[in-house]
């Protein structure tokens, strides 16, 4: 590759997204590839020219090291959407020259859903107006829900913190109720789908029962069913536990947030803002029931916990970062790199690419023969399909007592 | 000795309890005890006599280093508070016959301030009514709220906890913030005194700014001061971070989490359940600025992570544990086992053991010298104090992608 190259990273970070930067860093080192440049809050930065080099920051591999250990996005995030190109081609000539002024030749997008409309979107204008520059697609997010490719970078990580967090209140929450029980409500993220929801029964095992219940957003919530479900388990066990996505919904299509009169806004995405599912449950089958009710939110935790990250995810996500910039010198656009998992025990993967017009804007949910027919657990199928996805650690680099990261010093002020 | 030992977990549960718990088991069995006995669920389970032989659960090493790694009361625990004597006897001779009949000669107890209690009002009676049975405290708190030990087994890793998940969240936090901040509340337990609050500030460190304002219980909490602050950094940073006690109070007295109008109850102790302080200051800013905001509560997490516990404080419980039993031995009763801190850096301990007495119901506050004047931070003094407590890492044993755990089975079902 004879131009530079930029990279970027948009929508929720995860707790390995920065280990797909260095992925598609290091193989960009190893092509001598000559500037390696950073968006500095994705699109959106890129489009006010705030533009870092990224090897004034990452200078050497203990760097490479403690990025792949770094949670959050480096270089910041954005939640801009780019517009429909109709109408708007100023927007894209201004990206385009701004391309030309850095002497990029390739462009790569770290992300969800509307990344890979993003990619999409690039590539398109840049076939319509004969442009040569290259955009790659490269998947994050923690909720799972690309299509292709069998799972996506990040979520193994957010679904190990998952089972090993519950796990734990799991424990913390039996330690009480010798005259009546706690039911303890842990809400976990997911708008649309349950992937990450699900990952509650990753905490099962011999040593824990896990959830009683887990609720996805897939299947329709019955209030009435849940509170009957919850008398039953309060007279048989010292603690309730229940999973549940944020996402859930009524049979008339309100959220259960909704239930207590939750406001709700919605985010540049058009995606509803959601909070407040589990306190919704905890205060509505307290009042309901008399018992002790707790609700906890895992909330960014979830999402941050590189500390705790699975090994298969962030050698995965170093992996598809790396790929990227492989298959962008080699001429490939408008592409995103897929996961396969050609054995799922013991696990081994290869690693696909794709037209990113079929992965934009389509979004995965849980199988519906993953998903018990009342709707309040998961099924062993994706447990075998998950399991591999948390397993291994990556010792963090603890310094006084806390894991170290690597920082965009920038950003911490405006 | 000659007799059996029982030893009983009680209060909230911490990430190192059962590393005490294992200290107290692994002395008996070099002592040659011949039965060492379990509480389940501590006194209120032991008036009921239900006892478990720990021998049966803990079989080997192996068991002990699993039982050390283990989080939550493996026993069980309760917040029963014994009456006083005068006019309750029976409670306390069915207490001496249960005692009597399994041949109890050390009766210990983990937990906090009214954990000694407990073993105050039994080696009071014992001394009394001339029982030979004696008593020994085992310090266990989060809170860090007991005289006389310079810390207690419990802080050390909730701190390690809440500095590492801070660091984590403050990093995801700031991903965004391209347009205007996100203002992030943290609510961290603590009903009266600030000390786990005060951990937030372990996050700062070379790559992280850690928190912009931290509240603890100690002082006054001014809404309006805090708006203004508010105000001004959003100007200033593209993220903005509060760590907030639970327990933070009004000028008039009220919990700041009774600004929103929040209920509360009062628990068997005649603690105030306290939720929601977090929520109601995020949705109160929100509405007043018009800023982004988000509110994470560290509820049960922060002491029951025991994936990330601290070395120095596993192994303090661990001893505090050992020397109770040592203590025993020796013929001591009505005192508990405490950490004295002879070199902060390099970090060097000894052990102490004092008067229950003067421990019992005795609360420690954070020292307003660590405290600064306008009561948003805390000083170099307590970051010095509590560093080394969060210092090193015990690995977990990973099992399936996720911390293997002891556990009581009779514990699931009641």
């Amino acid at each position: 590759m004879k131009g530079n190259i930029i990279v970027g990273q948009s929508g929720g970070p995860t707790a390995v997204i920065n280990s797909s930067l260095a992925g598609v860093f290091s193989a960009a080192k190893e092509l001598g590839v000559k500037k390696i440049y950073g968006m500095h809050h994705g699109i959106q930065g890129f489009l006010a020219e705030d533009i870092v080099d990224l090897s004034e920051y990452v200078k050497n591999d203990a760097d490479v090291e403690i990025l792949k250990r770094t949670p959050s996005a480096f270089l910041g995030s954005c939640r801009y959407k780019l517009p429909k190109i109709e109408g708007n081609e100023e927007v894209y000539d201004k990206m385009f020259e701004i391309m030309d002024k850095y002497e990029i030749e390739c462009l790569f997008y770290i992300g969800g859903n509307d990344s890979m409309d993003t990619i999409k979107m690039l590539s398109d204008y840049a076939a319509q107006k004969g442009k040569k520059q290259r955009f790659m697609g490269v998947p994050k997010t923690i909720d799972n829900d690309l299509p292709i490719t069998d799972h996506c970078p990040g979520y193994g990580s957010a679904a190990k913190y998952i089972a090993a967090s519950l796990k734990e209140v799991i424990r913390d929450n039996s330690s009480f109720g010798i005259e009546k029980p706690t039911v303890l409500i842990c809400e976990i993220m997911g708008r649309h789908a349950g992937w990450l929801t699900a990952a509650a029964a990753l905490s099962r095992d011999e040593d824990c029962e896990g959830p009683d219940l887990i609720y996805l957003p897939e299947k329709v919530f019955d209030y009435d069913d849940f509170l009957a479900r919850i008398k039953d388990l309060s007279v048989k066990k010292s603690s309730v536990v229940v999973a549940v996505s944020e996402g859930v919904k009524l049979a008339d299509g309100r959220f259960v947030c909704e239930l207590g009169g939750g406001a709700d806004f919605v985010d540049a995405f058009g995606h509803k803002q959601l909070s407040g599912c589990a306190v919704t449950l905890a205060n509505k089958i307290a009042a309901d029931t008399g018992l002790k009710t707790r609700a906890i939110e895992f909330s960014t935790l979830q999402r941050a916990g590189t500390h705790i990250a699975s090994l298969n995810d962030i050698n995965e996500a170093f992996n598809v970062g790396h790929l990227a910039c492989r298959a962008a010198d080699e001429g490939k656009t408008g592409m995103m790199i897929t996961i396969e998992v050609t054995k799922r025990s013991p696990y081994e993967v290869t690693y696909g690419i794709h037209d990113i017009h079929q992965i934009a804007n389509v979004e995965k949910p849980v199988p519906a023969e993953w998903i018990s027919e009342d709707g309040t657990d998961v099924l062993q199928g994706y447990v075998d399909y998950a399991r591999p996805l948390i397993l291994g650690e990556l010792t963090p680099l603890m310094v006084n007592g806390v894991p170290k990261h690597l920082v965009l010093k920038r950003d911490t002020y405006r």
